[in-house]
């Protein structure tokens, strides 16, 4: 049995999240399902590991935790020697990837996270999509956007040269993006594109992908 | 002139969350005045330090970071012999602490920002007040303080035994809605109550609110 456990869902953005970082630090573990639509996570024993009763949850040996991207931070630190180098050592730099992983979760996850919600997840769900909703979202993505596509025509990767957290953190509500008629304010900028076709081209979001499939 | 420099304005929460922490790391530091009122967070210079347009924007030396809690981040790694420990030295209790910063931005940020909006600022600005909004947030309050409620009958502070960013993150929005009805939900719960009588009270704060006096 793993030490390292991630309570979850595929379905959930935020369970790809640890498990994309998982994949890319080459760190063994178990998924432990949590069945939503039954509304496992809203009751134990799931809320004993988040009171939130969000997923996903984390567990590596005694130490409990939730929240992805702080699941992620630790997986990056405690993981250092692992795979994929996901925050840069030196402190500068550090603190640039930093700022953009802040602007992902502000910035970006407000906005990409409502978008998916009425595009792709109210309708699967049988609810009615809010068309106002849609266009305010979008007219707010395209403003992000617009710098993103300057950031990204003097920086290879959001937080720096090379890949970091702050990539990896936009994957699952960029993918979600991609399968809607939002996906054309990604491909009309030329450094955001190839910056999109470079980071879900990814075998570690391959593999994220693939635990979707039925 | 000092190397650390702080750009904003002291009304605005984020801005106050950045110096509260310089104040705790015994940090120099000189407030270069962004006045908002006149939109300048929105032109240039400012926006060459932020493009998003928002406050604070910080620079240590030829550093140039934006996003409150990146900055703070940052100061408390990059003066981690100064003043107040705020992250713990420990993978594990760093991981703890960081899950408590991550609930400060995703829990309890989003409903306290809309709740001050819509009570303090609206009416500042000769907007008016949307109670069904104030309403729908304060329920989602009531929710994030049960589960704040519990955290620290069993922890003196959010992100374990001593004060850490994730408590100090909290100070701004926190005393905001101190100066309204809506205190009486930190009032009722004790364990809240005492936390929040404890960060409120330490005197970095009260040198962030005496910035506030005209």
């Amino acid at each position: 049995m793993a030490a390292v456990k991630v309570h979850g869902a595929p379905l959930s953005t935020a369970f790809q999240r640890a498990v994309v970082c998982l994949y890319e630090k080459e760190v063994d573990f178990e998924v432990v399902p949590v069945d939503m639509r039954a509304g496992a996570h809203k009751q134990e024993p799931f809320i004993s590991l988040n009171p939130f009763g969000q997923v996903p949850a984390f567990e590596d040996g005694d130490l409990q935790l939730f929240e992805s991207r702080a699941i992620t931070k630790y997986i990056a630190e405690e993981y250092a020697e692992k795979g994929t180098q996901l925050i840069p050592f030196e402190t500068k730099k550090k603190a640039i990837a930093s700022v953009w992983m802040e602007v992902e979760a502000h910035q970006f996850d407000p906005v990409a996270s409502k978008l998916g919600w009425e595009i792709i997840f109210k309708p699967m769900f049988g609810m009615t999509t809010d068309q106002a909703a849609v266009e305010e979202n979008e007219a707010k993505l395209v403003k992000v956007l617009d710098v993103y596509e300057n950031r990204l025509s003097k920086s290879k990767y959001m937080g720096g040269d090379c890949i970091t957290l702050a990539d990896l953190h936009h994957l699952p509500n960029l993918q979600c993006l991609l399968g809607t008629n939002v996906k054309s304010q990604f491909e009309s900028r030329p450094h955001v594109k190839a910056w999109v076709a470079d980071i879900t081209s990814r075998p570690t979001w391959a593999k994220v992908l693939a635990m979707l499939k039925p």
